[in-house]
């Protein structure tokens, strides 16, 4: 989780939402990334997809099952149905998301009885630095020089 | 629909699920694609994903507000989210999916008023195409020369 703190604070210095993710199995790093829409115009570039990607093209297998992920932000829908679709053993995250969080927040989709596979979800791990990071980065944007565009 | 179903077909030829994807602007394609999880050992290269990603990178942006997508069969939750955070504007499927569907059967997470955007969702069209495709692919796999492996 520290890694993936550490790719969190990378993304904030290109201006993408400081998220890191770090993919492991046993003591070994697979994979790290940090969220990268804007940079990458990409709608599916959260730090998850990245490195579970990453971990999938080193190992030469879409399955992750012998694999933990760590991220410092709880998954979106998207994030915590790729963990599902690829597998994947374990996953440990950060601070809750409560605006589109879907591991705890506002589905539970990595231990859905239903789906064909579940994910052993830790939560909470170094939760206030991660939700700091974030905070830090959205108090910047919303500064007085810097004022937010509203959604569309 | 019909693109979609002949993307799906080309899936089955290469012994992938046989799902196939079309996003689209007013009356242009913009990309299409289908299922590439085995061939490209990737746990998120679902027809969606990877039809997303290729308008995306088209556009250059990843707000896909101004498009649509059409897909054989009903999203799974990483695609379904995938939508959502790609803004997409409108969602056309076939076949309902009972395992795994997370527009209407499971779940209605493109149409959940808690995210910060909503897809427009139309279902049902030339699904007994898009089914019967699925259902021959099965059969295949699972007749008397070719065993299908039990679940791990």
């Amino acid at each position: 989780m520290r890694l993936a703190l550490e790719w969190a604070a990378r993304a904030a210095a290109m201006h993408e939402v400081p998220v890191g993710a770090v993919v492991y199995r046993d003591d070994q790093v697979l994979a790290a990334a940090h969220n990268r829409r804007e940079v990458d115009a990409d709608p599916v570039a959260h730090a998850e997809i990245l490195a579970m990607r990453e971990a999938a093209a080193k190992l030469g297998t879409w399955r992750l099952d012998a694999c933990g992920l760590a991220v410092t932000l709880e998954p979106c829908p998207m994030c915590a149905g790729a963990m599902v679709n690829a597998r994947l053993g374990e996953l440990v995250y950060g601070a809750a998301d409560p605006k589109m969080g879907c591991v705890d927040t506002l589905y539970q989709l990595c231990t859905d009885p239903r789906f064909n596979h579940r994910v052993t979800v830790r939560r909470g791990v170094m939760a206030e630095a991660s939700a700091e990071l974030l905070r830090a980065f959205f108090r910047e944007r919303r500064g007085p020089d810097k004022p937010v565009k509203p959604r569309p």
